[in-house]
């Protein structure tokens, strides 16, 4: 084995490699990455400054420069990328996978864009990226890399074994080769396994697997994931409405929208409201935590609005407002759980949705169980704290009420969100919590306004 | 195309399979299931009972119902599996590759693991099962598997294709030949792509790719994902601490944990105790909510018990009481904004961990900027709200001490948490809010009781 698996980033090499950057040791820092992989070399720049990361690059090959400027979070490659003439950043798409040369030029204005494409010196792939260019970024054409091996069903198997030798360079994993007929319709597939296994001689139409699945140009990223997991798929070929062969989607590509779909789901759950991340600006996350704050805030002037209704009662009793949390967060909790599980199994959908009907009679059953539960043990704890009947009761009820309206709310909301096509981790976020808090304090005043009259 | 990928699974030919069941009419489950995929017969079963689900399989091919099998999640598996003779389930598991035979024999009690091993007809596979039965399930050891294509070094490209073609039936999918020294020692690889480019008499010493990632047996699931991500690997081999090649683990499989580490994350962060899907009995789910429900009752009673201690405060000053929702709902969302943040740069996380103080620091400053608008933003709407500014001061300073205070808490706790190897997407749960509404609340009265002594 040779340095590559056993590169180790210590904080010491960090520092060393720091020094060589200012000093401008060319022959350290080219001695120190070579066969490193493009990954651990992204790692170690990561905290290196633009001019600084640049300045490295120049030292490294192309294609090694490439697979960095890649690896870069988009964000970040866009403020990079402003460093490079649009011949240099040319050079490095033509490293690339048509896929991520696309990525790269989604980042730039348009102007830019145009500049790197007519000074790319392989024409076939500014043509193939420029196609690209055309999809939305989160549908299969805009996933989909032009390069893949294609076979006629005519051809032979070495016909087939020819166009990989030639191909070899531009495609980075095969996995299977894909059989189109004359009119470039996909009709199968030949693994490279089979490939192998069968004689020069045999027809590529004799042996091929027309069991195939493939997505067309305008399917969604996350519907991609789930049938690619589904059905155990390294790679998935994209056609066209006339079943024409496009391009492929590979499943490194696929591990990322699934790694990004989590992302993106914690961070609704969390009520944060653009993409960040850790090391992002103060100011960046700050702004993006700033909305569900205020609409936090807003909630909260509303309660406050509302108790001030019963600040007779209040000053009357004022064990009334002791209770105030305790009913908000149960509100609060049963909301996020019934939201979470239903937002869970949106994600894993199966072929036969449960009707809503179903889904909320199940969650009543569920919160009847927790509300009863909870409503006997609140019971106890109050009155066994004041040794005040009414309010115990009073607790009592608004608990159990809360349970089985947040829980209705908890199920009903992602639900309804999905239906309109908007993501339904948001149930799960500040806006509910906040609803669902309120929707707590309105029972738990209503109950206590009833039972104080009769008491 | 055949008609796998174009099978789609309407209501009604739902409904038309029940009624063939219920019938018995061998004829069209067999016709109507003829070359679809095992994936897609999941999915039609999903709804029928164990005996149901058993009679179909009966009528499949065996290689076909094993596929089933492994699609079953696992606590239906261990239910569905009760059905089964020990002899029946061996023939199942001897048609799938051994990391998959092996997860069907972790859900059997040890004794029908013992029948089911010995009435394996395949011995060397019930040997190699057995081998990964030492292994917990969710380190290397136990998510690899013993297939994979190993050729020594001193082989020529020949004879690498012949142990392909020798071995093909038992390896679903390659990616890459194994190149291991006399003493089985992993020393690289041959990717299928190479291997059909060369030249059938080349030598795989001549041309292998000493370039390879690997791990040793007791890697953790988690670690092994993040590497594959990393490096954009489609398996990776698994070495002993000889360095002996030992098994393989391919994509799919972590696939399949990074699913299941974002869903165990999702019910953390909901607060949900086990886990459990929207179509686990009532009971259960009720059970798995509980616990959390159980612990914001007692976070609610400890509130009361404090604010009890204001009471004489409250009947004076009952605006007092207003205003406690609104400090409990912003402590609690921006604890979990403050925690996600921490989680998701743990889950990505680089060679160079910030240090705790730097992480600190800057959670500190970006709650300064919220803290400050938060406040002052505060201060008018309750100004607007009673006129009366000492109640608007008390309100402002509260929620800003919250802010830092709720971001202080939300920071460090996923962090010491990790330290400790708890997943700290807890910190995100219920528990955290639970104590960051406490912490709200003395801030707030605390707060309140110093300023209106000087008022």
């Amino acid at each position: 084995m040779n340095s590559t698996p056993t590169f180790e980033l210590t904080k010491e090499f960090h520092e060393r490699f720091s020094k060589a950057i200012e000093v401008k040791d060319v022959e350290f820092i080219r001695n120190s990455l070579v066969s490193v992989n493009h990954a651990d070399i992204s790692v170690l720049l990561d905290e290196f400054s633009p001019e600084q990361y640049k300045y490295v690059l120049g030292l490294l090959d192309t294609s090694i420069g490439a697979n960095i400027i890649i690896d870069l979070d988009e964000d970040i490659r866009e403020k990079f990328l402003d460093e490079f003439e649009s011949t240099e950043i040319a050079g490095y798409v033509e490293q690339l996978e048509t896929d991520d040369g696309a990525d790269i030029l989604y980042g730039l204005p348009v102007k830019q864009r145009e500049q790197v494409i007519s000074a790319m010196l392989n024409e076939d792939k500014a043509k193939n990226i420029v196609e690209l260019l055309h999809y939305d970024e989160d549908v299969a054409g805009g996933l989909m890399a032009k390069e893949l091996i294609k076979a006629n069903l005519n051809w032979t198997i070495k016909q087939c074994i020819e166009e990989i030798r030639k191909q070899a360079e531009d495609v980075e994993n095969i996995y299977s080769v894909y059989v189109v007929d004359n009119n470039d319709k996909l009709i199968g597939k030949v693994s490279l396994k089979n490939l192998i296994i069968a004689r020069d001689k045999t027809k590529v139409g004799d042996i091929y697997d027309s069991d195939i699945h493939s997505v067309e140009t305008f399917m969604p990223e996350n519907e991609i994931a789930a049938m690619m997991r589904k059905y155990d798929l390294d790679a998935i070929p994209v056609v066209n409405l006339k079943g024409q062969l496009m391009g492929r989607i590979t499943n490194d590509d696929i591990i990322d929208v699934i790694t990004e779909l989590a992302e993106e789901e914690r961070q609704l759950m969390a009520g944060i409201a653009t993409d960040v991340e850790e090391d992002d600006s103060i100011w960046k996350l700050s702004r993006a935590r700033l909305p569900w704050l205020m609409i936090g805030l807003g909630g909260g002037s509303i309660a406050a609005y509302f108790i001030g209704f019963f600040e007779k009662e209040i000053i009357l009793i004022p064990v009334m407002s002791f209770f105030i949390p305790l009913i908000m967060a149960t509100g609060g909790n049963v909301g996020i759980q019934s939201s979470s599980i239903i937002v869970q199994s949106l994600a894993n959908r199966n072929a036969f949705e449960e009707s809503m009907k179903n889904r909320l009679f199940k969650s009543l059953l569920v919160s009847i169980v927790n509300g009863v539960v909870l409503s006997i043990a609140g019971y106890f704890i109050v009155f066994s704290f004041d040794s005040d009947s009414t309010i115990a009761m009073v607790v009592a009820i608004a608990l159990f009420s809360v349970v089985l309206l947040a829980s209705f709310m908890g199920t009903i909301t992602p639900l309804i969100l999905n239906k309109f096509d908007i993501n339904p981790a948001i149930a799960s976020g500040p806006f509910i919590t906040t609803a669902n808090d309120l929707l707590g304090l309105l029972v738990y005043f209503g109950v206590a306004s009833i039972l104080y009259q009769f008491s």
